[in-house]
């Protein structure tokens, strides 16, 4: 953030929540992959994203589970809805998963990320993925802030 | 492989190719999500995979571009294909991947993915997605072989 | 652990710290690799450990400050006996580490590590490294459980 | 590389290769961890590079084989000449590790690594490590460049 922005944030507490949903809306208005996966955002705040998706049949590989690449995804939205929270354009670089049990056929997957470094351009985020009963994957994102903005700051005075 | 599958894949140099083509077209048959995602095998081998994959509005993320988690699954199923090509089943551990390239609608993305090792019932596979003109991201999956065959082997004979 | 291990364990709350104690003592009287680096182990329990090591000159790379294959290292010890905490000999399969800011000569780094999942055999562990000021590092460790004990449970009694 | 150094690496056709062996002595010179261990530089060329070092007792973990933080840092001082050879300060972002076998005393370990991307500031590097009989692991680097040469290229002249 700007210092502009850093000292709107300090002055008005709840700025960079509010910020942080804005930011959320217009992304996911923007985001038809994550839409037509049936994903919805439960919850953001700066740093942090929690959204949720049900497995359907489409998602089934030939062992008639989930297939991970749709594991992958759910936490990778999940992963760019925290790293964009606080309205500066940011991009992956990398990221990395463990499988640690199934998501069969009706299980509402649950991804919830949290900021663990953001030093310069790039931060480190790690999402949770949980089936109700089981963590189902361990994710871990690094991203790298390019320029621009999500939505315009000026819309929030 | 057993010793008995290994003998019979030394006397008949064609064995193990011809079983990584049957155990490709049996799981591909079964891949609701692959085949849903207009994924299609380019080629098998013993411990090798190509897969294509055009990409379509619907995965287009906010910033207009592939959502990484469709190169990701596109990876993640050419993985899968090398990985069990030996007729033994065998799941993803973990996963990692670095994005080089954004990769845009009308992209025909290709995943080339290849075997670095195998011991026990461990493997690492390196796939590789292009998408013409550039390397958009390079994958790499660790595998582990469960119990159970995809295809029955007395059909070989 | 099995079953029976896990019933002392429950009878005797203590019992499982006290062999986590036992066992990093033994692992440690033995590693001479960590031993010979400064490597001092502040804390166990069942799924954690926590290690800490002075940068010394001879750890210094090119630039003049710690070469990160050392700070790699005292995450690797801290994993370890994190994860052979339970004493069931266990392996690294395979480590991840991201670097955040640099470590300099005379810096205590301090990594402190737990468990994130643990199914069948194998697990996966968060090593968070420090220097007092900053986190250095982030690291995440794949373990595998091989067969075999560290120390004599018989001994326990 | 600038342009002018781009045009000079064309039409001098061993300049590139010079740069990188001027470099790789510079560095070498200055890197006390590397030193210590016994490293050698077997060769360098652009983005590539190959040491080798030697197991000793002082590398050794509890289970009596090489500490894998130690096969990490030979796999990690390798990826470093490779990603610095075009005389372009240049750091590692984040790593991964893969063990496939272990590595006894006496072992003489080779790391061979190469480029398999760079675009911008970043790159993305393979290293092997083999200890004559097997590979004993995998490591990928991911570089980050950042300001500064490692020599002055008015000496080239």
């Amino acid at each position: 953030m700007d210092d502009a922005l850093k000292a709107h944030v300090r002055t008005h507490p709840d700025a960079a929540q509010q910020l942080a949903e804005r930011v959320a809306e217009r992304m996911f208005a923007n985001d038809r992959a994550s839409r037509a996966l049936g994903m919805r955002i439960e919850r953001v705040a700066p740093g942090r994203a929690e959204l949720t998706m049900t497995v359907t049949d489409s998602m089934l590989n030939g062992h008639g589970i989930c297939h991970g690449g749709y594991i992958f995804l759910l936490a990778d939205s999940t992963f760019a809805f925290a790293c964009n929270s606080y309205n500066r354009n940011t991009v992956a670089q990398g990221c990395s998963i463990d499988y640690l049990a199934p998501a069969r056929k009706g299980d509402v997957l649950r991804a919830r990320g949290a900021e663990r470094s953001r030093t310069g351009r790039t931060g480190v985020y790690d999402i949770e993925v949980t089936n109700g009963t089981s963590t189902v994957a361990l994710f871990r994102g690094k991203s790298y802030r390019i320029d621009g903005t999500i939505v315009d700051e000026l819309d929030e005075a």
